[in-house]
């Protein structure tokens, strides 16, 4: 085997580390005879591995004690539907800005709920800014946003100031930076990103919203059941669990995600500055809104796509191909991207202008 | 590590070879030089494995063609709902058995969408039979068994002739055993027991059914829309799906369910005769309703529980402790345990009792 620099947008890159000691649990879960797959959700081991990992997400993220922290599954999309189903009570207001498809799925399953506003989008412009000046309904329940938008490559820098309280779904940024929770009535994620393997979901929400719209839903799909029962109602996907806890742990031993935000602030900077150093390059990207998660390029002034990304995977440097909503080449450098993964990219950007 | 004999109700055993397949593919899936946890889910290789997956299924259970074969998230919790939802017009009648705790969860979160006709129940004898004589609603859209009750230990060893068509949770016996999926409009199974890993859920749906209620669904609640991306909607769960895969080829290479029905006949036949035959120990429940999974036992005189449990813990034999609604103990022998685990464990019964 040899190693690749992969680039994919998610599933993604996860540390090395991580990947060793996930593979040791598959067959033998910390020397208790069986593979972590094996072993019941109710037994202490489980019990107590899931509990650590709700204390890394809080500790790695400062979340206050007025936040119930849930491992769920469905992954965002199915938070773009419980999130208003358990929130919003019918007719009530959130506002929704629109920065890219998985905004648009939001906003899409949210209208069954409530009466979803949108505020702003970019999309006449293949979603290539963040819109900064936009109203909001003075009776908002919430303004949602997608912190980083991993097809065109945009991020919300700065948050917006909501009305009433920020929703976000941070699948692609979540841990690569710091957030002050307190903005935030509900963050979700889902964790093949910058967390862990596809199938798990983090929820962290505000206790008061939990149970809000008073609907009966379906036991699945209602926050106060997974709370009340600590994301154990029914039996949760353990192994995803235990990669995620593993990925936080080894974000901790680095720095945490203020020394995470400045690897990535750094990591993307060397990536941007050969973009727009290198004549054969350019960004399709608002130079304001440029993500530090996921790095589309193209060629300046056209070129053979197909050829530059076969150079690419000769050297090692695989999955760049660019979203087909925006063409060219796409670099996504999560956490786990290491900053030799992007210097040998810049590399072949730089032998392949030649 | 010393490897033990593991008789957890689930998640529970799988093969040891799968398990060795499924590390090594954390580290390196086929020579991609990257894990299957970092591989993107439109990849050629995961959309591959998937697709190869689904053909295992519908091999090992020879499902028709018209039949869809999806891998969905949320468990058997989550299909409660999504059945209903998406078959159930309001007011039509669909009946239901209630043979376990999870034949009753089933029953309350169905009672949101149509009129949910309960037509037996063994509850009050702590479900330690299936009722076998019943009428069912003439005007019935479907019966909802399910087919195997783990913390009870009873089996539908013949299913029933429904008057419209059987609708089944198999979670905890699907693939132990030969089934004509003509009788069924849907089978759905957590993979946690016979399958593999917590995480992804197995549903097979007569084509007709899917959307048949009409009604306007989120969509990760919504098996057309499922279907029609072939479960690849959202991400999946892709490493739980390999782990799926990975056991249904040690399944085809052992010879398939016929093969394995004879194997888990056989097992479940060794330990209820020392059950029968050995005066400490008796079984409570009724001899033509016993499961070939989950095999509850209790002390025929009482006794000291959790000696008799460390007991068997010395030697390996481990999470046989019973359900706390039944007491006692249970040896869940699923198809990845083995004949020598279960002479393992009839050993410790003989000698304990001496």
């Amino acid at each position: 085997m040899k190693k690749v620099y992969n680039f994919s947008a998610g599933p993604a890159v996860l540390p090395d580390s991580v990947l060793n000691q996930a593979a040791e649990a598959v067959v033998d879960y910390s020397g208790h005879g069986m593979s972590i797959m094996e072993m019941s959700h109710r037994s202490a081991p489980i019990v107590e591995m899931v509990a650590e990992t709700r204390q890394l997400v809080c500790d790695a993220l400062n979340v206050p004690d007025n936040y119930k922290i849930l491992f769920l599954q469905g992954g965002a999309s199915l938070q773009f539907s419980m999130i208003p189903m358990n929130i919003l009570k019918d007719g009530e207001i959130a506002d929704y800005t629109d920065t890219g498809a998985w905004s648009a799925k939001a906003i899409k399953e949210a209208q069954r709920y409530g009466n979803v506003n949108v505020v702003c989008s970019s999309k006449e412009t293949i979603y290539n800014y963040i819109p900064k000046e936009f109203d909001q309904s003075d009776t908002q329940q919430y303004l949602h946003i997608t912190s980083n938008n991993t097809i065109y490559g945009t991020q919300w820098t700065d948050f917006p100031k909501a009305s009433g309280y920020l929703v976000a779904d941070m699948s692609s940024d979540i841990f690569s930076r710091p957030v002050d929770i307190n903005q935030f009535g509900v963050i979700y994620a889902g964790a093949q990103k910058n967390m862990g393997p596809a199938g798990v979901t983090l929820v962290i929400i505000r206790e008061d919203l939990i149970g809000r719209a008073e609907r009966h839903l379906p036991a699945m799909l209602d926050f106060a059941i997974h709370a009340e029962k600590d994301s154990m109602y029914n039996t949760p996907p353990v192994f995803a669990i235990y990669v995620v806890n593993r990925t936080l742990q080894w974000l901790k031993e680095l720095g945490g995600v203020d020394t995470m935000h400045e690897l990535n602030t750094l990591k993307a900077k060397l990536l941007y500055d050969e973009i727009e150093r290198n004549p054969m390059f350019k960004s399709p990207v608002a130079e304001d809104d440029r993500s530090l998660m996921n790095v589309p390029f193209v060629f300046a002034n056209g070129g053979d796509e197909q050829h530059f990304l076969n150079f690419c995977t000769e050297r090692g440097l695989v999955t760049l191909k660019g979203h087909r909503s925006v063409g060219g080449f796409r670099a996504s450098i999560y956490n786990a991207m290491s900053e030799e993964g992007i210097k040998a990219l810049i590399s072949a950007m730089q032998d392949y202008s030649q």
